[in-house]
């Protein structure tokens, strides 16, 4: 059993820049039993997403930040091994805010409340992490309540190859729009297009990327899902339609820089645009309808998925940079135990 | 009779920069008369709205500019002194792009269709330029279907004792929500508030007006109905609450500059901010709804109207200024000629 100890990694400093090992502390300590009320869980999958890099900061954000010396927060994948919690069984899988450790403790309640998954779940409990999960249920949310496709429409998503960026196209697909995603390799476009059904994908790393994105929308572009920001934001901002929607999701190539993040306000203005920042949490009572509508599709083969597993707690902040250098395809996981 | 000759303003020049008298040729020619299926009517007031300045430059924007050589585009007041439409019947005071001359011509349909005043109109004609005109109707559907308010939340509004800002206020007062306008004067902020009712006002000429806006604002800010853009609109957005709403209805402050106007997208993203561009023109259908609205209110005594009346026609192309030097109070308006 790989668990006799507990290993934590600890924010000891808020990055600047790029993410370094020496941000984290990694401390060891007993495995910790289950006080009154409370749970304790193995972890077994860590989900690594471009928010945990905000969380690392004290920027004014959506949760309090992690604080320093605090174990660094992350969603993932545990199994119960003790429980004085009746919310909690021995042997439950769950998943909530698990943390980069080996063993994580629960009392159930606030930001530590975990889900149990079924404990009838016919597919593998990772993509209860991805397209079954929270960046599935971004996708659904943010391109469904608040960019609001119409069949017809030309939908831009970009970090198209990643978790939420392929739950959004399929999606819009399935609703009848035209897609076109963005991506920062070949093999990532050719797997948009030729495995998940895309119109078309551009490859922002080719040097006539814009040429390529404007002959891919010869009808302008009515919603753009924004997971990137910076130059790639506003180069599909200056294609948009009147009245087009902004589901502004995410802006990766911003979170490194620690620079306030900006773009045109006068094309909001003189296109009549809907610019709305979203967060997957505010749709919480509504997470059940999304996953059992996702589920369904998947089943019906419209939505698939894929991920990129790295083996190893200890990978985790070296790993996470995968996200910002675009090097993963679909979904990135860290496998700390065996399930 | 003024009008032996009809004197019209060319666009000569696009402004760069401040708008200066060089940038039109004044002309003379004979008073135009009415072909098949045409009315000539005498201007009687020009409204002068920062929208013009959009319109004298080639950016993209939500109309055709005004071509080089053509008769600057001005919405105003006119009496019809001439018809074969049977639209239009001699006698009748009309609204709608009348432009910047003595006389103009109409055939009825597309930019030159003009509205026929009601014949029993019970206030003076300006006020259609006004309260009951284009800016009221911008502020009505502005704050009501772009903003949304709530009884009980906080809306600003900046150039607030502008034609636009000032309904826009009074509206939102009616709507039972706090109300903190911005302007430019001590004689403006005590308007506001002492004559129309606004809970505060800021003159944001005052060296500590960020720390009025705080002030005035101890719940956040939940609407930012936002007309002037730049360091106003930043500072406002960054007392913004969650889920806030910015009605971009204008931004004057850029409108010289012939600069990109950029602001942060960040905290569109970290407050979950709708950020809405805007144009009445979209509402074109319901116009009658909001003007009947805002003539009851204005019968009510809940919405108080002002203007600033510059004489003579001649005088377009410097008190347009007066818009970017913030110094009308309430609508600007030219008299060219008496009703």
């Amino acid at each position: 059993m790989a668990g006799n100890k507990n290993r934590q990694f600890l924010l000891k400093a808020r990055p600047t820049g790029r993410i370094q090992p020496s941000d984290f502390e990694l401390v060891e300590s007993a495995v910790p039993t289950a006080g009154p009320n409370q749970a304790v869980a193995r972890v077994l999958y860590l989900s690594l997403d471009p928010t945990n890099r905000i969380w690392m900061t004290d920027v004014e954000q959506y949760m309090p930040p992690v604080a320093l010396g605090e174990v660094m927060r992350g969603a993932g994948i545990a199994k119960i091994v003790e429980s004085n919690n009746p919310g909690y069984a021995v042997g439950d899988l769950v998943t909530g805010l698990v943390g980069w450790q080996d063993y994580a403790v629960s009392d159930g309640t606030g930001l530590a409340a975990w889900t149990p998954l079924p404990k009838d779940l016919q597919v593998p409990p990772t993509m209860m992490l991805g397209a079954l999960g929270i960046t599935g249920i971004t996708a659904y949310f943010g391109l469904l309540d608040i960019g609001k496709p119409q069949a017809g429409e030309t939908v831009v998503v970009s970090a198209a190859a990643g978790a939420t960026g392929s739950v959004v196209g399929q999606i819009a697909k399935i609703k009848g729009c035209r897609v076109v995603g963005i991506a920062g390799s070949r093999a990532k476009c050719d797997w948009i297009v030729n495995e998940l059904g895309f119109d078309a994908a551009v490859n922002y790393k080719e040097a006539n990327w814009k040429d390529q994105l404007a002959k891919a929308c010869p009808n302008g572009i009515d919603i753009d899902f924004e997971n990137v920001g910076g130059e790639i934001m506003e180069t599909v901002l200056s294609r948009m339609n009147l009245n087009g929607r902004v589901v502004l999701c995410g802006m990766i190539s911003g979170y490194n820089s620690g620079e306030p993040m900006r773009g045109p306000y006068d094309t909001i203005l003189m296109k009549r645009l809907r610019v709305q920042g979203f967060i997957v949490i505010d749709f919480m009572d509504r997470f059940a309808e999304a996953a059992l509508q996702l589920a369904g599709w998947m089943l019906e083969g419209k939505i698939k998925h894929r991920e990129t597993i790295v083996d190893g707690l200890e990978k985790a902040p070296t790993a996470i940079n995968q996200l910002f250098d675009g090097e993963n395809i679909g979904k990135l996981i860290i496998k700390v135990a065996d399930a």
